[in-house]
């Protein structure tokens, strides 16, 4: 393992000596060569890559830092400049570009793609092994750059992207691993592993993954969360104390607060106001990413400009913020030289650096001194901080680079925390408890309160808590934490969606919103609402020309069967592609050449004196040929765009080629294939799909399919099909009653019902219906009632 | 609040100088009293009450040690050990018989109940008024004797009961709470209140319920129970502030163990150990719970001895481990004057009691002195308190009092991680790590690791190690523990159930059992091998006589309702009470009336000039009033035995006072009005029961139905009804292929089979016959394909 694992560093740090070449070269020759490599790497150990990867990070950073304070530049501040903005410019370059070119999907979180795919939505490509290298590498060089990015979104990706290798490589052998609950199964581990080893938080790694892709959550999959998640937290650890840069295994930002007197109970309306504020601040977040988003998205002619130049985009972003928290500039005044990790670090540190209003008594050690300027208050230094961090961070998430936004929002929270902390210390410096013994303020405390309720407000969580606690292996504010976080979130979430839905729908993947607290018209809306009442069926006696025009008006990827056209009893689905193939069997090939065989031997008894048989031959094979050319692409054709039938496409084709009569003839065939009815033989159906009542309300629709993570379910009535329902009016049906700006578009009928007295009544009025119907309709196949009577004794 | 909270303080105290009364009496007169005042008290807040409890119980382990402490009694040994005896004896008869008498629901720890009725079983006697009173105070007395008991269970099932009542309340005023989905989610978040508030754990508290008591978790949910439970956290532990009983808010059970370097990496294989022994043992404790419980009920003699004496068990037992525990007698080898939470206490102490192998030459301060004995090694202290204890929790859970086994196995989880640290600290002095500074080894850290380790095997959950970190108020030990805890868990749930499902059996709550790992054969068991295929079903043009007779032969719930009995298409389900009512309307009260009203006119007509009108209109009041009296007599009786068809008893009590023509007559009619086909208008039906494919894999059943919280589904071919299951058949089969020793009841067909590549096959021959059947059987309603054409296009 160990050898592996030294193999494997040292092919990343030859790659991370090669980033001083020219990088657009590089960035070409290395998509051109995995393309071709293609899958033929094995898939490595899940969380040793990621371990590797956040090993990467550190050093990155390191030379980073090493390369800028040792360089020699200190006499000459242009070139300082320089250095300092060319490192961070060239490599997200780099990252953007090779991920652009290899896998356009890798950029992002990968968090709100992860949930599409939990939910049950199959976005094949997310998951390639491309994906994984250029998600590897461009997180990487991103983080590499000391840009306000985060790395626990790219984690979960990767980590989901190590499993669903792994599966693909496993399910090779057979066995369990080739039924696909267990590979959603595999995902939801892989989930709680990524953020588990980003923050060597196993528990909050896996409640997090939880929070953050589940609406339903199956409890036996928690155990192999924890299992995962542990023994990766676990191996990121251990590599610190082989490594020698830990004597034994830690948290990751270890902090010192005292623990017999951690806080007092008069400090928890300040620890309230942190959540409550950053519960505000945490909704302007995501509307800011999202406003820029779609600002850039808007201005056609910016947007047009970009697209031409796809890389400029992010080295502009770039080099305005590395001009920004340029150290001898601007960033003087906001503790710019400060990696992320060095800046956490400090602001969580237990000493108070504002005693007594007075900044200059504490003693700044080490990278604490960056706080400290010379003619501003410490004040100044962490309110500017924040809002500028606060800006960049919403803009630096819109890079088109692998990147997260969990970190910079938590450190931003962090130093607001901070912020109120040291302002708590100014103004109560013997802190607050009156008996006897001085405890005083620690604004350390109110960093870790502020981290967790800046975080859980963005992601819409309550886990960031226990991230908190396991990241700086102490639990003492463990009820400060949770007020604040709990208060955050109820802040956040009745504002804004969290940050991760708003990507979702900015990428507008399929997704079911949430159900928002306290609408009770959920419960009044019924599915007979919101339905589509023309639904497209196929009947079990059609022909072949009905299921031909069924695939051509139609786009949706499973059809109704129903007994008959009157009866409208379902019976089951089936999936178009199916049909395709009924209809590709009946017109296809084989029966094709079957006739004109048919027809030739025909002929050739028709004919067998006049001709030469084997000229009739030989342009009978070259028809063959010809059919056989245009056939693959016809096929091709219609793999891309599924909407399009079979034949009809076919008969195009054969009209160049062929002489006109055999043409006709084939027309001919074909109508009169066209005119039989379906075998449904070898046809798979889903003999039961999912059925909702027309009464079913709006709330318990939207739990059954967030809870079996349906696509569609059918409504009947007492077994008749009267219409299909998809995420796309339950979607538009509950978005339309939550909208608070704008008109509601509520349901027409929604409102012209009570609480249900009238339930029974309308059932009673319908199931009437049916046995009139039963009784006058069926009369021909009725048994007389002593039959019944015998079969049911 | 406060004067509310004191008011309740006051009660409970004056409650408490009770106790010193007769206790039999007073156990009769309060319970008496309850049963009379029933519901009329209001409902107080649920976390309140709580703390109370949880105040109470300090209160009395207060009271105790101190009566016996300064008693007076050191002088005589026998007058000692009779104050030691008798009081908890006392306390835990009362306790078991005030349960018994008020109510026997409130017995034992109310999990598995509350996981019972989370999984949509509906139990109600056990969220009653009565049932808290005597849960709330049977569990006070319990807790108070110092028995080995738990109140972790009882408190989930206590908080739960108030959120049942609080929501009962709540609905009198209408809106949400009238939802009974609600009042689940509200019930599940109140497991979470229950644990987090008897630990001071929130997050612990969350995740512990949900292990407990979930298969499937709504994640919408998670949030509530955070906040319910933080708030329940919150107070519990100001109100220990607001006593001055601590200066600020603080773990439970706080430890100080060293930050910098709290193990080393080499310490791992020692948790390991601990973790792996921890699992075996925690099999071992539901083993023996287990056979306790089912030996007594064997024993037929020794059941019916104390079945006559319901208080004997709980006297003998309570005298049998207080006897042990005497302190001057076999209690001193064994810690035995120690409470669970002063045991605890001293577990978790951060110094090292047997340094250099020699217990003397620590400094036993306090109550640690309990584990010092002059002739005995620490190390066999420690071993009989393990044992000892193990076996006596095993017996005092089995106890009819409210109790839990939660705290008992994690105090001998402690002491068995305490052991192991100490022997750890014995054979290496100086700790393991050699590079220059002195890390002596930390046993307190292994008692944490074994405390998780051991309560987490014995309910199958990962989360205590959660609860021990907030109870502890220190994470330092987070991977430690968290690999005990996996590694106790793996073992454990490979050997045994949980406690909780172990109880569920015992009690035959109506369950489904946890599908185990790696049982691939629940991927080829289908439904069609345990379905049961004679279905009772209903037709939609029956008669009132077939209902009757569907009525007398089966029990189940609800009943299937088909097209007609070949078609046999499922139309919907209709519930035995509907059912029940259509007859008895049909031959109920009103209509008969009528007719014999009708039938008097007619007889008037008849008879007008010879009989006296006066007279038959007194003795038509006469029947008409006995009628009624029997009438309300048989209603009850129906109600109390449900299966009993309504009419039958009708006619039985009719035939007593009337005369025996107006009988024959009556019997006429109700042949005749038996004989009319049903009208269904005035029933509800449920149209979309959950159906089933014949060919779903047992593996989909099970998630579907603990998804859905299911009861029964109906197997379906193609609208078909061919079958139903329900949970027994369910349990049947999973239990059938589970079970290690013994036969394994495998389904008959399923060896047969192999991973499915015939399916397709099988789906198709399926259909063809229907096809077939379409063709053949419907052709007096089939219509010609240009008709279907028309409507299709």
């Amino acid at each position: 393992m160990l050898n592996t694992l030294t193999n494997a560093l040292c092919v990343s740090l030859q790659m991370y000596g090669r980033y001083t070449q020219e990088l657009g070269v590089y960035a070409k020759e290395e998509a051109a060569r995995l393309r071709e490599s293609g899958q033929r790497r094995s898939v490595s150990d899940r969380s040793r890559t990621l371990d590797l990867l956040e090993y990467d990070k550190g050093r990155c950073a390191k030379c980073r830092t090493q390369k800028w304070m040792y360089g020699g530049l200190d006499s000459n501040v242009f070139l300082q400049y320089l250095a300092w903005v060319t490192y961070p410019v060239v490599l997200i370059t780099f990252s953007a570009g090779f991920t652009q070119i290899l896998a356009p999907q890798a950029v992002g979180s990968g968090i709100p793609e992860m949930k599409t795919i939990l939910r049950g939505v199959v976005l094949k490509e997310y998951l390639t092994f491309k994906t994984f290298v250029a998600k590897v590498i461009g997180l990487t060089c991103a983080l590499g750059s000391g840009m306000p990015l985060g790395k626990e979104g790219p984690f979960v990706h990767i980590a989901s992207l190590c499993a669903a290798l792994l599966s693909k490589f496993m399910s090779l052998f057979g066995g369990i691993y080739e039924n696909e609950s267990r590979n959603i199964e595999m995902l939801a581990a892989a989930c709680a592993v990524g953020v588990g080893c980003c923050f060597a938080a196993p528990i909050g790694g896996v409640l997090f993954s939880i929070e953050v892709t589940s609406t339903f959550f199956a409890v036996r999959n928690y155990w192999r969360g924890f299992f995962a998640a542990t023994f990766s937290a676990f191996i990121f650890r251990v590599l610190a104390v082989w490594n020698r840069d830990e004597e034994t295994i830690t948290a990751l930002f270890k902090t010192r607060f005292r623990l017999d007197f951690p806080f007092d109970l008069q400090e928890l309306p300040a620890f309230a106001v942190i959540g409550i504020a950053s519960g505000f601040g945490g909704a302007l977040f995501v509307y800011l990413n999202r406003l820029i988003v779609q600002f850039i998205r808007k201005q056609k002619a910016i947007n047009r400009f970009l697209m031409k130049k796809r890389l400029l985009y992010p080295a502009l972003v770039t080099l305005l913020v590395s001009t920004l928290t340029f150290p001898p500039g601007f960033g003087q005044f906001m503790a710019g030289k400060l990696t992320q990790k060095e800046s956490l670090v400090t602001l969580l540190d237990n000493r108070t650096w504002a005693k007594q209003g007075i900044a200059e008594e504490f003693d700044y050690i080490g990278q604490s001194q960056a706080w400290k300027h010379p003619q501003v208050n410490v004040f100044v230094t962490l309110v500017l901080f924040i809002v500028m961090k606060f800006w960049m961070s919403a803009l630096a998430t819109t890079i088109p680079v692998p990147c997260g936004a969990f970190m910079p929002v938590f450190v931003i929270g962090a130093a607001f925390g901070r912020l109120v902390g040291e302002s708590m210390a100014a103004w109560f410096p013997d802190g607050i408890h009156t008996d006897g013994t001085i405890y005083p303020i620690v604004p350390g405390g109110y960093a870790v309160v502020g981290a967790a309720a800046l975080s859980g407000a963005v992601t819409h969580t309550v886990s960031t808590a226990v991230i908190v606690f396991e990241l700086t292996g102490q639990i003492s504010h463990i009820l400060p934490v949770m007020i604040a976080v709990i208060l955050a979130n109820a802040v956040a979430q009745s504002l804004q969606p969290s940050l991760y839905d708003s990507i979702i729908r900015i990428k507008k993947l399929p997704y079911l919103p949430e159900l928002g607290w306290g609408h009770h018209e959920y419960y009044n809306i019924r599915v007979e609402d919101i339905m589509v009442r023309d639904v497209r069926y196929i009947t079990l006696n059609c022909t072949y020309r009905d299921l031909h025009n069924v695939l051509l008006t139609g786009h949706l990827k499973t059809l109704a069967l129903v007994e008959s056209a009157e009866s409208m009893i379902l019976l089951g689905s089936i999936e178009r592609a199916q049909l395709q193939s009924l209809l590709s069997l009946q017109l296809g090939r084989p029966r094709r050449l079957e006739y004109i065989k048919e027809r030739a031997t025909a002929e050739k008894k028709r004919l067998s004196v006049v001709s030469n048989p084997s000229s009739d031959d030989g342009s009978h094979r070259a028809s063959q040929e010809v059919r056989f050319q245009v056939r693959g692409h016809c096929r091709s054709r219609i793999d891309r765009m599924e909407s399009h039938p079979f034949h009809l496409c076919l008969m195009g084709c054969n009209l160049r080629k062929i002489a006109p009569q055999t043409t006709e003839r084939i027309a001919e065939w074909e109508e009169m294939q066209l005119d039989e009815q379906v075998n449904f033989n070898n046809c798979k159906i889903d003999p039961a799909p999912f059925q909702l009542v027309e009464r079913t309300s709006l709330h318990k629709t939207h739990t059954i399919f967030s809870l079996l993570g349906l696509d569609h379910a059918y409504v009947t009535s007492i077994g008749r099909l009267i219409g299909v329902v998809s995420l796309k009016e339950l979607r538009k049906a509950i978005e339309g009653s939550v909208t608070v700006k704008g008109v509601k578009v509520r349901p027409p009928l929604a409102s012209f019902r009570d609480s249900g007295t009238s339930s029974s009544e309308n059932e009673a009025t319908e199931l009437h219906k049916l046995w009139d119907r039963h009784k006058s309709m069926s009369l021909p196949r009725e048994h007389t009632p002593s039959e019944s009577d015998e079969k049911s004794q």
